[in-house]
């Protein structure tokens, strides 16, 4: 298998962008990653998106956005598994570099949600769960993380202000995150008072609706080293997929995420990594009972101490393993299909100590993990800097 | 890069299928792929679909169907190009096998169309086209293969009576197949007879809307010689993937499609082969005007003679170059996800002497291209009986 390494990245500010259309936001954040890299020629271009169909009318994404960028002709495939689409659009372009069928590729996520009403919204980002055994009783993914939260809480004694207490974090990571859709400093007065959505999950725990595009460049370790000159070399060490059911009532466990288990294993495996050897993550944060059990699955903190980590600073920038620098889908935005591609860029950023005010000193191995539905799919991948 | 090749391959009955839902029925062609392989461990699953979101209000689908395999944990992932899913499903698991991060993965197609009444259907295959520029101002496909076949009249005075002669070859042949849609003989009258849709395609030009499913298992060469004891071994040695612009009003020609070309280019020269090492073909007729079209493309005919082909029975059974042995989209029907990997699953009979009264005498090189919108992405894959 070839080595792989990421050589460029490139991000449309996050937030509710009603003067730009999907393309034109795929390609801002396309001829940035293309500049960083400073590449002008293409093998292939992987789209993440988790549905343009419903939010936009438009399938068929990833011809679409090649010839809006000037590249018809190169080919181009869109991936999708709903809020993960992103970190799949990276797996995607990471199998056909390390197989050899492509030298450079451009991975790429977007989604533009804010062109439909509240309610359309919602059904829409509800068609990541399953339609027969959970949407068709009226359940939205607030509801449905909620009862991992309350499963949670009874099992392990998380409590309502450790739930906040990702919140207080992440917004205060994204403060110093340009990109970020909200700079907002939020206390835990502010989570713990905000409207009640589903309970015990408060408006303040849940990630917004959001317009953004994410892009990379990708290459073959050979081809890199050509390219990235006297900049250091950020290489894909570890890749991993996997799914559960993603209907809760499936489920074999609701207070573990197996499918960020069993991708973790898999991403830790490929790499030679253990989960202490990381020194900077980004996780799935969607709400943050989801950041939680993710520092859990991924094996940062052992099961049911993922409240007390956050709570004691251990997840902060500073802390033993920061998470979310970037301010994470909270505070930075959560535009699904771009998600799992901006977190990797996060990652790229603090690899290679470009992070600005975020930086997390020292750090040299990196991890992002996106996932979609209530977990029904999970993608993790690891990054080092040679 | 590894060798790659199919060692099973699973097809439902395609038509309209109001008993099953898209689930019931990806399950159908999943287990008779596995069955087929005599496999019961993956290391991944790939889907082909347009339009879960649209037709069935589902999205997620990979993690979806793999959990009612009873799979859940195992990786998968749903690609999408519109009509050319199914082929891009192939491709990526292609890619993975080949780079050595999978050994065994299933690759399927799927797509539940008749859910939803004629209007809504039609409306989202329409999303395959470009909403901005051409979706906006009322067209749908019809409309826009009836500007192609229009521009290849006018360019090679290619005859009406030439396309009519795709649907009665495509017809006869569906007439052997046991899957196919329509099981319906089809005289050169009854097509120019039929009620016209878009000048100058009539009903019996276009393919229809469709209900089904497809499933291969594909493997390294090295396990796949573990695996199929004394069947022949049918290896993918060449796959090319293409896009060109979406909308037709961006094309630098409306008489040759582009997309097909560079990817028949790609996986020729991936193969070593040439269009006259070719045995037989399934190629992508979703509109009588499109298969000929593609026999240029793909280099079979010169450019504009794709009709007179046709015309003199070069393409049919017996001919010098069979094309849609199968039936094509035209007679075995087309639920688009699904269509890329039916059409693999029928080179995969071919080559291993398996296709009954269809059998095409000798051959053991063929060749599949699938294609999304009309002409926007192509997905080309060759296969050798070794």
């Amino acid at each position: 298998m070839r080595e792989v390494a990421v050589i460029g990245t490139g991000l449309t500010d996050f937030g509710e962008v009603w003067g730009k259309s999907l393309r034109t936001l795929w390609a801002e954040a396309a001829l940035a990653a293309l500049a960083d890299a400073g590449v002008d020629e293409l093998d292939l271009i992987t789209v993440g998106c988790m549905s343009p169909g419903l939010f936009i009318g438009q399938e068929h994404l990833a011809s679409l956005v090649a010839d809006e960028l000037g590249m018809a002709g190169v080919g181009a495939a869109r991936v999708e598994s709903a809020c993960a689409s992103g970190g799949l659009a990276l797996r995607a372009g990471f199998a056909e570099v390390a197989a050899g069928l492509a030298d450079v590729v451009l991975v790429t996520g977007v989604e533009k949600m804010t062109d439909v009403d509240g309610a359309t919204a919602t059904y829409s980002l509800g068609t990541a769960a399953d339609q027969e055994w959970e949407g068709f009783h009226g359940i939205t993914f607030p509801g449905l993380y909620a009862m991992l939260a309350r499963a949670h809480m009874e099992a392990h004694g998380t409590t309502r202000e450790q739930l906040a207490a990702v919140a207080v974090k992440n917004h205060a990571n994204g403060l110093l995150n340009p990109h970020a859709q909200y700079h907002l400093r939020v206390t835990m007065e502010d989570v713990l008072r905000s409207t009640m959505v589903a309970e015990p999950l408060r408006l303040l725990d849940c990630s917004p609706i959001t317009d953004g595009a994410a892009a990379l460049v990708i290459a073959s370790v050979e081809r890199a080293r050509e390219l990235v000159g006297d900049r250091p070399l950020v290489k894909i060490t570890g890749s991993g997929l996997a799914t559960d059911a993603i209907s809760l009532a499936n489920r074999g466990s609701l207070t573990e995420l197996a499918a960020v288990r069993l991708a973790g294993e898999r991403a830790y495996r490929m790499s030679g990594r253990t989960p202490s050897d990381i020194h900077v993550a980004e996780v799935h944060d969607c709400f943050t009972i989801a950041e939680i059990m993710a520092t859990e699955a991924l094996g940062f903190f052992d099961e049911g101490s993922g409240g007390s980590a956050v709570e004691k600073g251990l997840t902060a920038l500073g802390g033993r393993i920061p998470v979310n620098p970037s301010g994470g889908l909270k505070s930075k935005g959560h535009p699904v299909g771009a998600t799992g591609v901006a977190q990797i860029a996060e990652i790229v950023a603090q690899l290679r100590g470009e992070a600005g005010q975020r930086q997390v000193e020292g750090a040299r191995i990196g991890l992002a993990q996106n996932m979609g539905g209530s977990g029904g799919t999970s993608v993790v991948h690891i990054l080092e800097v040679a």
